[in-house]
This record gives structure tokens, C-alpha cells and sequence, in this order.
């Protein structure tokens, strides 16, 4: 029963197939649709052309048990999705009271005339259901054609799925998701290669008969890598079940790598663990240039725990506001651990926190030598007792080695902080 | 004759329809097309099914004058997009010597054995042309079908670019293209709404009448605005002549908030403004959090003029290091410009630059007050004679607040530098 029903998604609109902008609205929706068991088999995208979405709708309505399209609810006149559905599926057009009264609502609480064009926007196919957009003008527009539900939603993201999670999800899970209840992991990875984690973990999946009903994927997001687990079953419990040997075996051989779950970040993960240490932290940028501090302020309430940092980009500013010596520099350089030890002990002194953390490094592409190629980084993290350091080769382009060096930094200090004595 | 031929793209892969990936891939193939005057009219994406693809296949072929279709063609069991298009098109499949010859030397010179199933990606369709693909190991493939060109390709983005721009767009542009010539102009804004922009052009391209064979599109990319412009003629002369105009309105009109082209970054034109001047900068951030500063270090060889900068989050930070007096955070609080005034001077005086930059504000989610409510912040730049200093409100998400505080302060030191006496 599972993966049987197939859903087609249509994104109508000149934008997407001008290569103008990427369409993300089609990931979300079969994302959300893939925890309820429900397959996206089909994404069509056709300009604002009316032969065109007339044929892409009645042909969705042969292949598919349910239609989501996207697209061409706007008040201009390329907007003309509706009218066309409308004649595609053999109705009338005619004023949905509803939508009108909610667009007159909208415009008057915004001081503003309804014009003409937006009016256009109450006009639904007869029989519709409609669903009021409570963050922009176009209505949602249910209706049935030969069995097959259709759903129209306006393509700005945000509309998109506020109508989508507070109407469309519900009826679709109503209509096709059957008995289907979804159990969810996801697990963010760091300091491990996906081809590693596969290794791992591949006979998990290779042998898709003995866990039945339950998907590993993987999603590389440079530098962290995600695995995405779904489990599907009859009952929550059920669902739950299948999940469990899997999650363990998952846990047990790469747990190691794993710091958060979907919503966690690495920056918002370490700093709880500051907080609950009652630990600051401060930072000595070289090669990332500031992008570490800007990591861990990016994490709302981060001043409870970041005191500041110093970007240290000239190596002036690593002796003058660092300390770094001049004997350091001479005899090992600036991309030394001597020197990312000192840079770290400079900054915890200078500004007062429990620990620090300093990085330098060549991010390139110039500055690389025979002895010391770009890519290469030293780091070093320092409390008041102990000291940690490392060093690594990043052999990627200036940004991503940017991101790997701050990602392992953080990475470094979560560690310290979570498995200290 | 414009905008006559149309292609088809189809996406094969069940990633992009379990919402794991992003298409990021039809973007820029039909942004590609676009300025060959090639119209992009369907997108089709189906899972790895070998009636799905197969339906696929042949239905673009009916509709399309050329199709391109990306994904299926690696190593594994799931990937059969070339079997089944041999299939469809009525032809057995034969071995590619030439393919096969590049897969032996590619794994001969990784050290690494070929397998069975890289031996399969060297089968094509009987009558095809195949590309050699020198980023990985699946090659493209070229097969015309009922006269029209169908062109495969992997599904890896850098491979599919790799082969699109050496063998595909060279071919589809003889074949298609005709005597189209296209003509381009992309300008970032910043400073500006969209709909300030959209105001002040909007005649351009409501009148499309007056202004043939050109286009004006908008792409907001927060904080950041982009104007794109194609232009398309019988020969380049006429393309350039029909854009002229347009391009001379668009920056009489709109030219004070353009900061650069398609491949300038706001940081980069910035520093480059400084490099040419013999300058140097320096920053001193507190809501930003390094944000400036990692934006200025994003750029190869910034290491010419951007000494270093202090993350003064902490007040203590900002007295110990920068100098803020305690009278100043006492009788005007941290976010003051004249707080913003002591942190630019200080950095200026601490790192010894040219330059200073200075932002303190309200990231937010919580610190606002009535007086001094969530987003509001003060810039400072300052030289050896002058100062500058500017309050903003900025009432956006955390994240958000910090990209257009950056962005502003960056750009108001590209305008002190470009517009000075």
C-alpha cells in the first residue's frame, strides 16, 4: 500500500524556465509529501501559456491521484492559471463571496484601493473550495476533476506554504494518506567524507529487504553531510518500530560524527554548551577572517557566551592586539601552531573569556609554498589550563576552505566541551 | 523567428522528487538557452522508472526541437536512462570505444580498477555521438530521434556544465539558433527597493512595443537587487542597437544604486576601489558579529588592504579595546552614534589603517526597547580628516538585519571612495 498513490506537482511561470530563479517550492512540497508516504512521480513546468497549462493539467489528471500546481494566481494579466483550469475541467467561473470579502479585508486594513486586476483574484472555477491566503491576495483553489483532487496554490514561497501546511496537507492526508504514519530522523555529520559514511552504513540499505519500510538517504551540505531517515507504517507505533534498529545502528557506527538534528546548527549546538557551562568564548581569526565570530552571532542570545574576537589578517595586528612575538613569526611563521597557540592565548588574555580559539592559515590562491601549500591551517583552542591543537590541509577554493577551517574549529570546541573529563 | 524554437529539459532522478536535492541544474541550462533567444517551454522531472522516462522521452519529442535531459547515467543499478531512451528511440546499444577508452585511461590514472558497472556507461544508443567527459566518468550522449537532437547528461552539476558548454550549447546553437545574437547587461543594485526599481522603469517594458527583442527582469537577492537585461538581434550590431537605449534609461534612471555587474561582489568592488587608492581598511563590529569582515576576506589578495578588525560584542570589549568611554555608554548606551564613532576611531587608531568601519545595533531577537526598538542601528566610517556616521532601522530577521547592515556599510564605503571630491 505504501507508495502507491503518485502525485504530480505543476510550477507554471516564465521566471523558472528563464532560468530567473530556482524553484524551491518543488523540493518542499515532495519533501512534506514524502513524510506522509506520498510520491511525487511527476514535476512538469510550463510557461504562461495557455495550450500548454491546459494540456499539463488534463494529462496530470490521467497519470496521478492528486495535482498541486503552483503559479499564475497574480492579479497581472500573465496570471491567468484559473481561467484556464477552469476551462480545462469544463466549468464556469464564478466570484468565491469568500475570497472577495477576504481581499477587501486585506486592502482596506492597508489603507489601500482594490483594483480591478485584483478582483480578478475572487474568480474560482464553480464548485471550488477556497482557501483564504492570510499572507498575500491569491486565494488557494481546491477543486475535483474526475475524481482527482487539484490543488492551486500562488507561487511565492511564503503563501505557498502557509496554504499548503494549514489546508492542502490535511486534505491530501485525508484523501490518499490512508492509514500512513511517518517517523522521521535526521542526524547533521561533520569531520567525516560521504563516501566514508556510506561505507559505514551501506549494507543498512543495500539490503532493503530486512528493514522494510524504511529509507536512508544522505545530502551533502559542504561541509556537513545529513542523513535522512524515513520509516513508514500502519500505526505511529508501527512506524516507530521500524525506525528503532536502524537509528541504533546508525548511532553506533558513525554517532561519532553526529552534532544536531535538522533544526540544530553547529554554532547554536556549541554555544548551548557554553551557556550550560556557564563558559565565554572568544576568537583570533587569521584565514577565516572574521567568518567564526559571525557563525556564533548568528545564534540569537549568543552574547550570553561570545565576548568578541579579533581578526587578526595582518600580521601586525597578531603582535600588536595578540601578542604574537616577533621570534614566532620569524622562526615559524604566521601559519605555525606556535602561532595559532599564541594567538589564542593573546586573545583569551586580551578579552577576558574562558576559552579561545585561534585559526591561521592560506586560504590562497596565493600564499601557498612547497613546505606550507594553500589549503593548509593550524588551530588552536585554549582554556585557562589546557591547550589543544591541530593541524589540517583543506585543499578546496577560497570560500569552502574558509567554511571547513570554522566548521572543524567549532567542531573542536564542542567537543572539548562535551566530553571534557 | 525569436523565441520560436522551443526545448524541452527533463530531470530524471528520484532525489529532486523526494525533496532531497534542489534543480538547481534546469536553472542554469535555461538561463544558457535564454540568451541564444531558445525557449525553455517544459520541464519535465520523473523518478527513476522505465516507463516514466520512456513517456517522457518521446512525448518531448513530439513537442520540443531539441531536448536535454539530465541524471541517470551513473554507474549504479538504478541509473538507466540510456538503456531505456535505446529503447525508445528503436536502437540496440553498442559499446563507445572512444568512452570506453577514456574510462580506462581516467581509473588507470587514479590507480583504480574499472568495474563491471563503469563498463556499462560506455554503452549508448547505436548512432549516437558521445562527449567525453573529463570531469567524471559518465560521458554525454547525443542521439538525433525523428530529427530531433536529444542530448544527455549527467546529473552532477559540474559535469553537466562541463559537457553543456563544451560539446551541447555549440551544437544546439548551430542547429537552433540560427541567426540570433544575443546581447546582455547585468546590474546589482543595492540601496533601493524593488519596488522603488520596478516604479522608476516600469514604462521601460510596459510598453514592450517600443522596445523589441528586449527584456528587463528583476531578481531579488536579499539585500541585493539585479536588473537583467537581453537583448537579442539578426546580428550582434542589431542586438547592441536594441539594447542601448534601454541600458541608457536604466542607468539615467536607476544608476546611482548600480554598485556592479553579473560577477562583482559589493565586497570585492569595494576593495578593489581601495587598492587602486593605495588604502587600507579596518572594521570594528558589534551586531554584524565579523560579518564585515569575513564579507572583505572573501576576496583573493584582500590581504593588500584589510588589516584586521575587532568584534567588540562585549561592552567590556568595546573599552578595552577600541577605547569607548564609559561616560559614552553611560549617557548614549552601546548603540549611539557616538559609540559607532569611538569604535571607528579606535580600530582606526589600534590597527592603524586608513580607513575604520564602525556598526553597533539591535540583531535582535531580544535588547530592543521604544526607544531604541530590534533593528536599529549606527554606521561610522572614518579617515585622517573625516567622519561619517548614518542611523538605519532595519526591522528584519537576525540574519537578515546582518547581511544588510554589512551591506550598507560596505557600500557607503564604496561611495565615500568613489564619489570623494
Amino acid at each position: 500500500m505504501l507508495f502507491s498513490m503518485t502525485i504530480e506537482i505543476i510550477t507554471i511561470g516564465d521566471e523558472i524556465l528563464s532560468g530567473n530563479i530556482v524553484d524551491t517550492n518543488t523540493t518542499y512540497l515532495a519533501d512534506q509529501l514524502w513524510r506522509q508516504g506520498l510520491i511525487v512521480s511527476h514535476h512538469t513546468a510550463v510557461r504562461d501559456d495557455v495550450e500548454k497549462i491546459s494540456d499539463a493539467l488534463l494529462r496530470a489528471a490521467k497519470r496521478c491521484k492528486a495535482v498541486l500546481v503552483t503559479g499564475g494566481l497574480g492579479p497581472t494579466a500573465d496570471d491567468f492559471t484559473i481561467e484556464v483550469a477552469a476551462k480545462a475541467f469544463g466549468v464556469g467561473m464564478v466570484t468565491s463571496q469568500e475570497a472577495m470579502q477576504a481581499l477587501e479585508n486585506r486592502f482596506a486594513k492597508m489603507g489601500r484601493q482594490l483594483r480591478e486586476n485584483n478582483r480578478k483574484q475572487a474568480l474560482v472555477p464553480e464548485g471550488s473550495v477556497v482557501y483564504i491566503n492570510a499572507w498575500g491576495t491569491a486565494p488557494g483553489v481546491h477543486f475535483v476533476f474526475e475524481g482527482v483532487p487539484f490543488y492551486f496554490l500562488p507561487g511565492v514561497p511564503r503563501e505557498m506554504k502557509g496554504l499548503f501546511e494549514a489546508f492542502v496537507f490535511p486534505d491530501i492526508k485525508k484523501r490518499l494518506g490512508g492509514d500512513v504514519f511517518f517517523e522521521g530522523r535526521f542526524y547533521k555529520c561533520t569531520g567525516v567524507a560521504e563516501s566514508e559514511l556510506d561505507h559505514q552504513l551501506a549494507n543498512l540499505y543495500d539490503d532493503r529487504t530486512s528493514i522494510q519500510n524504511v529509507r536512508v538517504g544522505f545530502r551533502a551540505h559542504f561541509p556537513e553531510i545529513f542523513i535522512k531517515l524515513s520509516a513508514w507504517g500502519k500505526t505511529q507505533e508501527e512506524a516507530v518500530a521500524c525506525i528503532k534498529p536502524v537509528e541504533e545502528a546508525i548511532l553506533q557506527r558513525v554517532g561519532q560524527y553526529v552534532f544536531g538534528g535538522e533544526l540544530d546548527t553547529l554554532e547554536a549546538v556549541t554555544g548551548e554548551l557554553l551557556r550550560q557551562q556557564g563558559k565565554t568564548v572568544a576568537v583570533a581569526e587569521s584565514c577565516t577572517g572574521g567568518l567564526i565570530a559571525n557563525r556564533l552571532t548568528n545564534v540569537a542570545g549568543s552574547s550570553d557566551y561570545f565576548l568578541g574576537g579579533i581578526v587578526s589578517y595582518d600580521n601586525s595586528v597578531k603582535q600588536s592586539m595578540l601578542g604574537v612575538t616577533s621570534e614566532t613569526l620569524t622562526l615559524h611563521g604566521a601559519v605555525s601552531s606556535e602561532c595559532a597557540l599564541q594567538m589564542a592565548m593573546g586573545a583569551r588574555r586580551a578579552i577576558g573569556s574562558d576559552y579561545a580559539i585561534a585559526v591561521t592559515g592560506i586560504a590562497g590562491p596565493g600564499g601557498g609554498s612547497d613546505e606550507k601549500p594553500v589549503g593548509t591551517v593550524h588551530i588552536a583552542i585554549v582554556d585557562d589550563k589546557n591547550q589543544w591543537k591541530g593541524q589540517f590541509h583543506f585543499p578546496y577554493s577560497r570560500e569552502r576552505f574558509k567554511q571547513m577551517v570554522a566548521t572543524t574549529a567549532l567542531d573542536q570546541l564542542r567537543r572539548l566541551l562535551k566530553y571534557k573529563s
